[in-house]
Formats: C-alpha cells, sequence, structure tokens
C-alpha cells in the first residue's frame, strides 16, 4: 500500500464515521420513519472510495484548514455523492443491482425507500453545511452551500446525469461526450477541490490554480471511468463492468480507442500537477492524487 | 373571492414567478440536459395553492421583512413541495396520474426524468437561499437554510413521508398518526410559519408565537385534508379522492369520525389565531389564513 492508499483510507474512514454519526442518532426513534433511517445507514455502512472526501481534506490542508471543519465538507460533498449513487442505481435509472460490492439500497430495501434515501441524504449535507460548527464565518458557510448546490444541481451533477441518459443509445461528438462528464462527474470533483479555497477565504491566484486542477482532473477521472469499464473485472470494481459497452454509451474509449484515452488522461494529469506547483510541498498529496485518478483499479 | 383568496391568488403568482425565473435560464441551453429543464418548467408551469409561500411572504410581513428577500424565501419553500409533490407522485410511491389538475411528471416524461427534477428542485431551494440577494447578514442565510433542512429532510418531510408508506394498511394510534403527519406535512408549514421571524431576527416571545400558531396549523391543515379526502370531488381538488379510504389509510377522520375532526380542526385554528393577538393589526392576515386552511376545498 502506497503512502496516498493509506491517506485515502485513513481519510474515507473518517469522513464516512463523520456521516455515520449524524445518522446514528436518528436510528434511536421508534415510528415507521425508521425504516429510512435503518436505510441510510445501510448505505453509509458500504463506506465508499471516498476521494471526494480526501480531495476536500487535502486542499483544506493547503491552507491549514483545521480539520474539524474540512471534515463536514467533506461529509457533505459524499453525503450528495452517496444520494447520487442511490438514485442512479434505482430501475428507471441504470438498473444496478451491486455498488461498492454490496447489494444496491432499492433491492435490499424497496424503490421508495431509496427515493426517501437519496432525498434524506442530499438534505442532510446542506444541513451539515449551516451549521456554525461548519466554519465560524457564515458567508464562509454560505458560500460553500452555494457552490455545492450548483455544481450537484440542474447545472451540475443531476443535469449531467439526465444528458448521460438521454445519450444512451445516441451517438455524441467528443465536445458533447466532455461537456455531459464534465456535469456529471467533474462538477461534483470541482467543488471538492475548490472548497479548501471556499474554507481558507483563499487568495484568487490560488483559488484559480485549484479550478484548472480541478477542471483537468475531473475529466481525467472520467476518462479513467471508461477504461475501467472497458479493462476492469467485476469484482476488483465491486459493479457490473463492461455496461457502457452494452449500451452502447458514448464513452471516450469509444471515441479515442484505449491507447488515446489513455494518452489523454495522462496529459491531464501532468497539467493538473503542474497547478499545484505554486504550493510546494504542501502540494504533494494533491499531486498524488492526481496520479493516483489514472491509476486506480477502481 | 374573499379578501384572503385574492392575497393567496397573488402571493402565488409572484412565488411561482420568482421560481421559474431561476429555471428558465437553463432552457437556453442545448445539450441532453435540456429535458430535465423542460420537465421542471412543467412541473412549475402547473403553480400551485402556494399557502407555503403565503405564510412565509405573511409573517415576513409581521415584521415589515422586505417583500424581495421573502419572496425568494418562499419560492426556497415552494421548490421544496414541488419536489416532494414530483417524487410522491412516482408509481414506487403514492402512484398518482393527476396533480393540480394536470398529467404527473413522471406520466408526462419518465420516472427518471421525474426523479432527477426532483433532486434538482430541492437543490435550488438551498441554492437560492445562500445567495446574498435572500438577505444581507448571512448568519441569517444559514439559519434559513438549517432549519429549512431540517424540517424537510430525514427528521421532517422526508421521514414523515417513509412513515406514511409504512403505515398503509397499518392501524395507528392517535398519537402516531398526529407524529406521522406533524412530520409529513407539518414540519414544512412550520418553517414557513416561522420563517419571517428569522428573516427579522424577531425576539424570543414573537418567534415563540410564531411556534405555536405553525403547531397548530399545521395539524390542523392534516385533519383538513383527511376531511377533504373524504368529502371532497376529484374536480376540485385536482387529484384523486378516497384513495386514504380506499388504502385503509389511518386518518384523522378513521380515528375521530368527520364530526369529531371538524371540532378538532376549529379548535386547533382558534388557538393558531389567539397566538396572533400580540401582532395587532399586523396579524390579520395570518388569522384569515388559519381559518382558511379549515375552510379550504381544496
Amino acid at each position: 500500500m502506497t503512502d496516498l492508499q493509506r491517506g485515502l483510507s485513513s481519510s474515507s474512514a473518517a469522513v464516512f464515521q463523520c456521516m455515520r454519526e449524524h445518522v446514528a442518532p436518528m436510528l434511536k426513534g421508534g415510528g415507521g420513519e425508521r425504516r429510512l433511517y435503518e436505510a441510510m445507514a445501510y448505505v453509509l455502512e458500504g463506506g465508499g472510495k471516498g476521494l471526494r472526501g480526501f480531495l476536500v481534506l487535502s486542499s483544506s490542508a493547503l491552507f491549514d484548514v483545521p480539520r474539524a471543519y474540512a471534515l463536514r465538507v467533506a461529509a457533505a460533498v459524499e453525503l450528495v455523492h452517496s444520494y447520487s449513487l442511490v438514485h442512479d442505481d434505482l430501475p428507471s435509472m441504470d438498473d444496478d443491482d451491486l455498488r461498492r460490492g454490496r447489494v444496491t439500497c432499492h433491492k435490499r430495501y424497496d424503490e421508495a425507500t431509496a427515493i426517501l434515501v437519496g432525498d434524506a441524504l442530499l438534505t442532510l449535507a446542506f444541513e451539515i453545511l449551516a451549521q456554525d460548527k461548519t466554519h465560524p464565518d457564515a458567508l464562509v458557510r454560505c458560500r460553500l452551500i452555494e457552490s455545492l448546490a450548483r455544481k450537484s444541481g440542474a447545472q451540475g451533477m443531476v443535469g449531467g446525469q439526465m444528458a448521460d441518459i438521454v445519450a444512451q443509445n445516441g451517438t455524441l461528438a467528443s465536445a458533447e461526450i466532455t461537456s455531459m462528464q464534465e456535469m456529471k462527474t467533474g462538477a461534483l470533483l470541482f467543488f471538492s477541490c475548490v472548497s479548501g479555497g471556499i474554507l481558507a477565504d483563499a487568495k484568487q491566484a490560488d483559488r484559480r490554480a485549484l479550478e484548472a486542477y480541478a477542471r483537468a482532473i475531473g475529466l481525467a477521472f472520467q476518462i479513467a471511468d471508461d477504461i475501467l469499464d472497458e479493462t476492469g473485472d467485476e469484482k476488483t470494481l465491486g459493479k457490473r463492468a463492461g455496461k457502457d459497452k452494452d449500451a452502447a454509451k458514448a464513452t471516450f474509449v469509444a471515441l479515442l480507442g484505449l491507447d488515446g484515452a489513455k494518452a489523454k488522461a495522462q496529459e491531464l494529469i501532468d497539467e493538473a500537477i503542474a497547478q499545484m506547483a505554486r504550493f510546494g510541498k504542501k502540494g504533494q498529496t494533491m499531486c498524488h492524487i492526481a496520479q493516483f485518478i489514472i491509476d486506480r483499479r477502481k
């Protein structure tokens, strides 16, 4: 295990612990709503790669933001990511039975419960961000909320998911794939990367560097996902492989070929790493994350 | 048309206009996500009673909060209410074909689109609240967001919807029905009533009065809904009538009988009206709304 993998794993454990701590008190209740809380806990028990949360912690560390603040923002981002997976897995969407190596929420419970679990996790993310424990300055909290909402909403992640569904069985040009993926996956990664700068009220040049880093790794991430869908195996992925090809989805691999896609991804990662030079030694983790994004196996 | 009905109607027009103004710029885009924006616009085109938005405007008027601020908060609440209706109408939930007299979102589009529409409307509510146009003081905006998230999330509206589903075909005691309905319908009405006090940073005694008013009308509202489901006709309601009875749902009418339910509702309304005495003439609209809640026909 590399240092980066150890860092990612311990970050993910801490962030999911923080998420679970917000759900645990609900489980003391006794009414019919208890089913919802159990299903929320089920989804969070599974954990996750925690890449988005790790990006929040690492971008915050660039500016020495207190870890307690960054942890809550990381939890909010992972709650949004988790909700999106629960909804995306539904029969009317991607119709997946497996997620993170476990039975999906709607298979373990039912569709209605899974829809409500997603709604509740999304809402909880904003509740956490609004609380004063997240940052002493309310304006910083509002900026986090506005940015997360924009990136995860109709003109970000949710819009990207819609475009992805519409694109199924269609053929898209390179620019259209890029735009759709920027919304679907890139938007939330973007927020994760820039959130440290928001928490620190960083100067503009530093924020610009984070934004450029974010855009590059966002696109590289999606290309890597397309490559994994083509070459990965189901056991390692914890989800069905080859489904993009089966669905004749528009992917970068279909467009550029496997080697072309790999070269494009590395080019983007080099660009992201170059942006971190201004942070000196403090920027190392962000550089390692960038490289990890295309080296990962799931 | 009474003064109250005119006020409600003009408030609803202004609030839905504000909501539509946030979706309109999205419709200029051209990708696959356009389907999402059209479906969001479709849901908002239908308008709605706008009772929650009217409560925000009226509770804000008690303290002379600028209307521009109150309007955005009202839009946020109605966005949350609209998203909850879109999700509740889904086949795996209440499975309704009609809403506000129109074909429901998932029937007009499809289930996947309707799920995403709900997600996007919910997210937009928080984006609007976080923006500085909503109130110059970021702490006030954070309080609004935290309160709305709490009331609409797992321990509020979403939890209530879960409890309602679990309760179907079951028999609940009076205390359990009350608790479930307080979450499902009461929580968002509660936020609507107290939001004026949050926007005005009102003194504690005034906030307490709004909270007591909110609890009373919240419960009265649900009792009135149960009565309407029993006695109303589909054409006026704009949705299927008698469905609670068909589903053997636990309602106040089933529990107290029609006359008992009506008496209980009037008792609660009298209580709510008494709480508004402290605001003198300025409290009149809030009193009229309280009475309207049990006199309405849909």
